[in-house]
């Protein structure tokens, strides 16, 4: 008898089941193959890192989720998803990264041996790791069924999270303030990036108060100076210089669940320019939390912090911000709603989001974030509570 | 003017450039898009954690390569590759995530206007991040060029090491090495896994001798007794407990480059089925590293573990390896050559890999491994150089 520790209540993983179900039925779907590695866990609880080979979750309107994988990564499944033993299937070690046979020949036969011949079957054709290679072999494969583009509807069912997520983002939330605080108190001129970087993760996976840290979805980034116009460079060994803004982007992580939370530090006397977009960039996120309201919309959020940004004469031009939660690698985005001019979606309680007005500029950059929560009344609540500016050690 | 830190010389770029390019002319290809952040990055040195949004490098036959990628990232791309930054362009920000429109539109277009329309452009089918979508929006956009199935075309020109690959490799081992030395020395009863995890990742991160750690592309994986049959469960906050043995499989990073190494730690005395496993395993890698010889073939290895472990018993049922190298998440094999019977490519001097014959039984599992180097004369030369055995703390 394997031992199992599930993340979650039977109700919890029930409750994100039937909703799924309801959307798929909707979209008039006969079953669906999940191939997101945070779609998997949501649904099922699947965790490892195994999603380097072909692996997913089939759902079907009557029937519990199977999970199916390579052989050796079903013994993970057995021990992380609630359903009974008889739902996980493996299959066999030769078809992983081989020229002559595709894993998606083995799952075809299996949807085949379910009578799915020719049902409707949702993929998720723009998400992480479904292939071109998976969809040209499934439709070779089924050549009666019809393949249809369901990316982000199991995402969709995400976003507005129960009182047992919530609990978990807090725990993140906790780990990114930890981080946020030790990086301020170690980062000097001469000291080498990676030694504080080093220190990020430490702190990250210890955690807080016996609440153990998981890895995030994406490692620390914190460009310094020039480089800071890059949003996605990670570290080297060169020292942290005197005269450099520098941004932090990390996230503390618990079972899976996030809370990023962007701070910069400015070694020495920040020049006006950048004291002048700190002052902005502040008022814009004053004004986007205050406008971060059940009812208004995505766009809300987004104009409201455009404005003070425009008066101040700094154009961003990309979105500023995207739903958070249970994330795998690459990314902590839920990959639905984008906090921009065009997103008209309607806010809900419950709904959480990166709030992420990063200003990356030709040679200088900026970020200070927050991960935040839409509440049934008021203004958004944010996760983590720390000062909100340009921390400046002199 | 940036400053760039390019970690590779000129001429090493370049060969692997005329490299893919005579590949590509085998393979009758006008041009390749590159999606694996690998891939880019081998050819252009382009380093960043984007790969989350389509991205990737146009390989032209008489013309530099082309980072292509969203705007904000173009400023990364700028600060990495070894083109000028005319070769560098990035498509706008509301293209990402967006239900409207299609990063591959802006590519195909752009595809188009270098007189691209009817060519045949080689794709990564089946590599990370082109995604099915990716794929049929560029069929829809291109419809008179032909796309032609490119996975691992480049992967397969990086399987011989240069020099100054090889020596990256070895700064990823003495990181390896200091790694397992750390957690072998602080996993005790009672010790939670995630402390261990966190030192693992400061060990890696710090690195040694002025070798600052980057970040591996797998997570270390450390199931423990019963779990160990699942060879890619992460971690949690339990503790370690004696009568258990855990296997850790981890890597040292130096910009990109990997050494994996496994070792397996019993807490107390181990029962005789598990030292007898660890005999015929220990017997297995030895024959397994003397078939690692130039001239054989990647089955050569994996038919000389066979045979001890056969004499035990035991069938593993998965491959025993993979080449090793450059790699982003989620994968650090390179996805080529697989070590089993069914493969019979010629090793060759300067290949180098992952020698992973992990066993991974119902309730139980045990790993021994080595990254080892394919040599001109002789068996094959480790990375690393620890005691071959299953560590015991009694």
């Amino acid at each position: 008898m394997i031992q199992k520790y599930l993340p979650f209540s039977d109700a919890e993983f029930q409750r994100r089941l039937a909703k799924t179900r309801h959307a798929m039925e909707k979209a008039g779907l006969d079953a669906m193959f999940v191939t997101d590695p945070s779609n998997q866990n949501w649904l099922t609880g699947y965790d490892g890192w195994s999603f380097y080979v072909h692996q997913g979750v089939i759902v079907l309107p009557d029937a519990d989720p199977i999970w199916w994988g390579r052989n050796q990564d079903a013994n993970g499944g057995l021990r992380t998803v609630w359903m009974t033993d008889d739902r996980v299937i493996g299959y066999p070690d030769n078809y992983v990264q081989s020229t002559d046979r595709h894993p998606m020949q083995d799952l075809s036969e299996r949807l085949k041996g379910m009578g799915l011949d020719s049902a409707r079957i949702g993929v998720e054709m723009d998400n992480y790791y479904f292939s071109a290679k998976a969809f040209t072999v499934m439709q070779t494969e089924m050549p009666n069924a019809t393949l249809v583009d369901a990316t982000a509807l199991v995402n969709w069912q995400r976003a507005i999270k129960s009182d047992e997520e919530l609990a978990f983002i807090r725990k993140a939330a906790a780990i990114s303030e930890k981080i946020v605080d030790g990086l301020l108190e170690r980062v000097e001129p001469g000291v080498p990036k990676n030694e504080v970087v080093a220190e990020i993760f430490r702190d990250g996976i210890r955690g807080t108060d016996g609440n153990w840290g998981d890895y995030p979805a994406i490692v620390p980034l914190l460009p310094s100076g020039s480089d800071a116009a890059a949003p996605h460079l990670t570290w080297d060994g060169r020292d942290f210089a005197e005269g450099e803004a520098t941004f932090f982007e990390i996230s503390g992580c618990y079972r899976r669940y996030h809370a990023p939370l962007c701070r910069t530090l400015f070694l020495g006397k920040p020049p006006q320019f950048l004291l002048d977009a700190e002052r902005a960039l502040v008022e814009g996120l004053e004004a986007g939390l205050d406008a971060a309201r059940a009812g208004n919309r995505a766009c809300d959020i987004a104009n409201a912090l455009a404005a003070p940004l425009e008066r101040a004469g700094i154009e961003r031009g990309a979105r500023c911000g995207y739903p958070i939660g249970l994330s795998y690698p690459p990314d902590w985005g839920e990959r639905t709603i984008s906090l921009r001019a065009e997103d008209e979606t309607v806010l809900e309680p419950g709904m959480t989001f990166h709030f992420m007005p990063g200003l990356w500029m030709s040679d200088w950059g900026l970020e200070i974030t927050e991960s935040i929560l839409i509440k049934e009344n008021g203004a958004a609540e944010t996760f983590c509570n720390r000062p909100r500016k340009m921390f400046i050690k002199d």
